[in-house]
């Protein structure tokens, strides 16, 4: 293999990377590539007009009409393409590219996923120990190369997700080229992997879901008095459920076991906390709260970790009136941890909330009074009382 | 009773207004009783600082220095005091005002509270007919004189919760002060009002605390990757589980028949939903889903009814460079439907997350693009996947 390094930071890049999807994962990783001096960065899509569009602004330093062609030379084969098509194209492209190359995906789940591909490489005489499973977290694979950017995994996270059978040389190669652009790379077994994921976004989805459903039904009973007491804890906590039903049919599906394990956990914590309040064990009850509490502010620590307060700002629903206040608030040096806005129920009435660390609370009130806007400070949890 | 009339909309107002209780409400209600031309409005709390700064403030027309002063000639009584000092205030204020006064108080929980209230009353010789029980959806009681604003509820719901012992009277007498401070008035019986509450702000509060407590154990044991797997539908869900333990134990606990009724039926929807996918009946699933979707932007209509985009700003964590994303906006005339801040689990790189309408997405592109930002669109939902 090839293989060109950079001096600066010391980290071995492959010769020759080959993109297969011209999405904004696939996009942007073969600019990001381009950028960290990688020899050669060839890019293919199925599309015609992906290929295009991705060779006009210059995203490889060659577009190629198909997988056979753009993996030719490659030392490592990037799949960006969606799911269900990566064990074929992962085939593809391990037969046309050059023995030794490496192959990875960027797939969300990678438990059925990695088990499909190594047994389909071994049932073709190819050598599965050449691939390892993926799975940025950054961005969205639906927007297209307009909107690949090279900083995308800059700072974000990669899950590389071996397996027994995998080789050190694929783990070596895919993280040498991760560093190289700036991600910081995690490993995890495939189906641990699912299982977080399950916990941390595919449960909260159908606990938002289910919450949405059960104040749903409520509120086709009770009517605009819903609408009226629902407020910000419940638009924040119900947020997601209003995300595309048939999507997320495929993503909660597609890792059934892991969803179903947490779901069951979670049913079963939800119990114990029922159970306490409903025998009165109030300490009980304030200990998962406060558990909790302190779990969320270390799992989300950026503007919780330190003392911090929503300013309310009282807005006109129009353009502009929004920058007079973060203009001032930037002018005056005080940075904004956090952003919110919030609506009245008949839309005439809106507020921005702006969490501004504590020490700073009276300066923003002051700065924002000298703009005009009517503004006072909201503590957490007190408007949910 | 002396009552004034406001000429321009045809609202009776009551002519003598006594607020006890100088905080964000007490003190938001007593300006804007001012601001709507109520005769006469009185304000007191047991603080002198407080009364000393609502003096400062010209938020009443006259400060008085105790309960039994601050009533003497009301001819409605708002008691803007903590939920647990309600009964004896009240108390204290029907026997110091004229006879005929209507009561009425803004604590968030009335069940409980409307029976204590009416009987002790009703102990005490007084007539409970004259109180009716009120809780006005904007802002908080905690933060003082310096809060308050004329203009807080102009527009909100004040909800009020009259019993088959409330009269006509108070009824007639407090909508027609809150018709003229510019609230929406709706009535609902205490007990339905509890109810509610528990389902759209205790119930999302506890649902939030155990998806965090569920996470956080997983956390504990991953270390790194589940923060870093954790995204901003795991941040939205959780959010208010990050808020005060020993407050919300408080909440909770003075709501317990309610929430406990709201957690059932949760858990038993969430159990359906756990059937349908451990079955394999992913149409049940789906419809769900999509009952829940559909429930979610019904109810929380602003910035989900129609088409909309967000776009992701790639933001270096300093002071200033939100604005000059949110000016641009601003002056090319393209409203912000919402805002949120992402930040990499670092901390190193941010990004904010800006919705606008789907038909000016091209343009905030190119807007925000111009000042030399780093933009791409992300779909709801797909960020999740």
């Amino acid at each position: 293999m090839s293989s060109s390094r950079d001096p600066g930071a010391g980290r071995v890049l492959p010769g020759r990377v080959a993109v297969v999807g011209g999405g904004l994962i696939g996009g942007s990783l073969a600019a990001a590539c381009r950028r960290a001096g990688v020899g050669e960065v060839v890019l293919t899509d199925r599309d015609p007009q992906v290929r295009r569009r991705a060779g006009e602004r210059g995203l490889a330093d060659r577009i190629a009409g198909d997988v056979a062609e753009a993996v030719a030379d490659a030392d490592l084969v990037v799949l960006a393409v969606p799911a269900h098509v990566v064990p074929e194209v992962a085939l593809t492209a391990a037969a046309s590219a050059p023995t030794g190359a490496i192959l990875t995906d960027v797939a969300s789940l990678k438990s059925n996923l990695t088990v499909d591909v190594e047994s389909r490489l071994r049932l073709s005489g190819l050598d599965p120990s050449r691939f390892v499973g993926g799975h940025p977290m950054a961005g969205s694979e639906h927007s297209g190369p307009d909107a690949a950017d090279p900083t995308l995994f800059q700072g974000a996270t990669w899950i590389l997700t071996p397996t027994a059978v995998t080789g050190t040389a694929a783990v070596q190669v895919v993280s040498g080229l991760l560093r190289g652009i700036g991600a910081r790379v995690l490993a995890l077994a495939p189906q641990r992997h699912d299982e977080l994921v399950a916990l941390v976004s595919h449960l909260p989805h159908l606990a938002a879901s289910t919450l949405a459903d059960v104040a749903g039904e409520a509120s086709a009973a009770a009517g605009e008095v819903v609408l009226a007491i629902a407020g910000g804890g419940f638009r924040d906590t119900t947020r997601v459920a209003a995300s595309d039903a048939a999507l997320w049919r495929g993503i909660l599906t597609g890792n059934r076991a892991a969803v179903l394990a947490a779901l069951e956990r979670y049913r079963d914590r939800l119990s114990e906390v029922h159970d306490a309040l409903a025998r009165g064990d109030d300490d009980r009850l304030e200990t998962v709260l406060a558990r909790a509490s302190e779990a969320r502010r270390r799992m989300v620590p950026k503007a919780t970790d330190e003392d911090v307060v929503d300013v309310v700002v009282a807005l006109d629903d129009r353009p502009g009136t929004l920058a007079v206040a973060t203009t001032a608030l930037g002018e005056a040096g005080i940075n904004v941890e956090d952003l919110a806005m919030r609506h009245a129920v008949d839309g005439q009435r809106g507020a921005l909330l702006v969490r501004v660390a504590g020490g700073v609370r009276e300066r923003a009130l002051q700065v924002l009074s000298a703009q005009g806007l009517a503004v006072h400070v909201e503590s957490e949890g007190a408007a949910e009382s």
